[in-house]
């Protein structure tokens, strides 16, 4: 979680929403991404989805069964169906998201009979941290 | 429709399931793509995202609310938070999809607190082609 966090870090300083994320593959981090729609011109590209694709792209398969995420924010819907699709084994992640979280709010997609795969979860990791980087990038743009 | 069915038609060439996408600009097809994340070794490539990445790299911004996307099943959940990540306006959509749907089925994505943006749904266009290329693939991939 500490470099998905220094990816977050990463994500504010270039005026994005600061989220990191890290795919993680028999103990060691394979893909490391933050979060940048804005600087990529791309809608999808999320710390989540820009991580995992890199993964699959290291790894050469579209599933990645053996394969860890650690995210310093609850998955939005785009990132949960992504990390099921990957087929990640286990999902841990730092702050919670009420207003576009898809884990434990809003969809809750890994409870839903149309999710094919769902990841053991591990919430709070990084929390506090986590949280204080997302609240202090938010004060800054609305001043 | 006609595009993304003749894209469809074409993942379904190259083993993939089926599916096509299409982006609408100012009445002008911009980007379109075939289903492809076994092709591509990544678990994100459904037709909609890689049709929607394609739009906002050629129209260089990350949000799509001029544009229009045609795709032939109800979009799944990953797709659906890309749709209101990326703005899109209208959405049209051929077949539906109870096992893997997140518009009309499970999470029913754009009726969810944490959903920022619903664009306008309009289902049912070329739903029987649509079906039938489908059904042909999974019945062909079962023999």
């Amino acid at each position: 979680m500490r470099a998905a966090l220094d990816a977050a870090r990463e994500a504010a300083q270039a005026g994005e929403v600061p989220v990191g994320a890290v795919v993680m593959h028999e103990g060691k981090a394979i893909a490391t991404a933050a979060n940048a729609p804005r600087r990529l011109h791309d809608p999808t590209a999320h710390a989540e989805i820009l991580a995992i694709r890199e993964a699959a792209r290291i790894l050469g398969h579209e599933r990645l069964e053996d394969c860890d995420l650690w995210v310093t924010l609850e998955p939005c819907a785009m990132c949960a169906g992504a990390i099921a699709h990957a087929r990640i084994a286990r999902l841990f992640y730092g702050a919670s998201d009420p207003k576009g979280g898809a884990v434990e709010h809003g969809p809750r997609f890994f409870g839903q009979p149309t999710c094919h795969h769902r990841p053991e979860i591990y919430s709070g990791i990084g929390e506090a941290e986590a949280g204080a980087l997302l609240r202090d990038f938010f004060r800054k743009r609305r001043t």
